[in-house]
């Protein structure tokens, strides 16, 4: 397979053509972005490891039953993805309270949810990706009822299959984030990418952070703590 | 009943206790509030208009099967109520784009909605009101998912009846907020207001704002267009 020409180039990835219409090349770039693209900085080899992660969890998935867009690993910061229309919503799962939804409740970071809740965001950067709800996506538009059920339920079934295989290198998954495409025939398929730019982790026994947090917050080197992740998961 | 001790003031009402244990006096204050507070004025005459806009509405509602913690007016500006405990939950029903919904979804103001939809926002000033869907109510333990379901198609049942009361005197109900309590026996009753300050009403052929946004958007006298609905809606 061969890079075409650049499609799209996203805050974390570029997508380029292939021979195969089906099939995307996708290049994780060295750079990391939080707040809508307010915070942004060039970190050298944390595309590398995205790529590295993100392959080594939908290897993990689809092991699980949970079929993505992914199809192989090409090289250190290269893989190919089959290609799909990404779905502008993005999928959140959360077992721990942090981040926005700690804001938005009022609760204290690192309380356990009695339940793992999922929430839908309106991937649209000059909107903010507000949260909007199951009736505001079908007055958007972008989904149908019967696609945001599957997502739902997708989404639970990514965190019965990632909380335990966290769970078991001791690592609490606390909350992530999941997009999704259609295929040419119309099927809602797994996307994009499920690294610690789009998941919390944290160690279970120390509570550290380790993963874009550390960006947002000024908490240390990112590269580092994606490596912990990476050699957790059994990435070299 | 005469007024007993203060049990509560709001931005816009004062709670009494009266003799009988179930029942509370209210009395509509002189004052209209906007972005959680931020915005204040003193506004003679206001409190009684919603006083009665109120009470004709709540009538109207009865009188199509739907109750409500309305009594009775006692006088300009108070009426009696049932004692409820208040589910701090605002239910927002929304016919046409309008407010916060058209920032949160990139929508132009005015835009008739494919089917109308309901909203949840959780009542706590300090968060400032955020919206909140029914897993967020559920892990907050402030509704059941049995509740969740009655506000939601209250809200919808009184769209049903009032939107065509609104229709009949040239009036455009775009969208209102209720609230509900939980009496002693635990049943959920529509309690609150319902008045030109919880819902956006529109003159149907021009347009023009018969409702709060004239007092947020400086649109001119928010008396002289409440008295407008209050005259529309058969008040004196």
């Amino acid at each position: 397979m061969n890079k075409g020409q650049l499609l799209y180039e996203g805050k974390a990835k570029r997508l380029y053509e292939t021979e195969n219409p089906e099939v995307l090349f996708v290049e994780y770039k060295d750079s990391a972005t939080a707040f809508n693209g307010e915070k942004k900085a060039n970190i050298a080899g944390k595309g590398n490891l995205n790529n590295q992660i993100t392959t080594l969890i939908f290897e993990k998935l689809q092991a699980n039953g949970i079929e993505s867009h992914f199809v192989k690993r090409l090289s250190d910061n290269e893989q190919l993805v089959r290609k799909v229309e990404i779905i502008p919503i993005e999928v959140v799962t959360r077992n721990i309270a942090a981040g926005s939804l700690a804001k938005r409740l009022g609760f204290e970071e690192g309380m356990a949810l009695k339940r793992p809740i999922v929430e839908f965001y309106y991937k649209d950067d000059t909107l903010g990706d507000p949260l909007i709800t199951t009736e505001h996506i079908d007055v958007l538009g972008i989904a149908t009822l019967a696609e945001v059920e599957e997502l739902y339920n997708a989404a639970l079934h990514v965190n019965e299959v990632l909380s335990p295989i966290f769970a078991a290198v001791g690592v609490t998954l606390i909350d992530f984030k999941l997009e999704f495409g259609r295929d040419n025939n119309g099927n809602v398929l797994l996307a994009d990418e499920i690294s610690p730019d789009t998941c919390r982790l944290w160690d279970t026994k120390t509570n550290q952070k380790l993963d874009k947090d550390v960006f947002r917050r000024d908490l240390g080197s990112i590269t580092e703590v994606y490596e912990i992740i990476l050699q957790k998961l059994g990435g070299i």
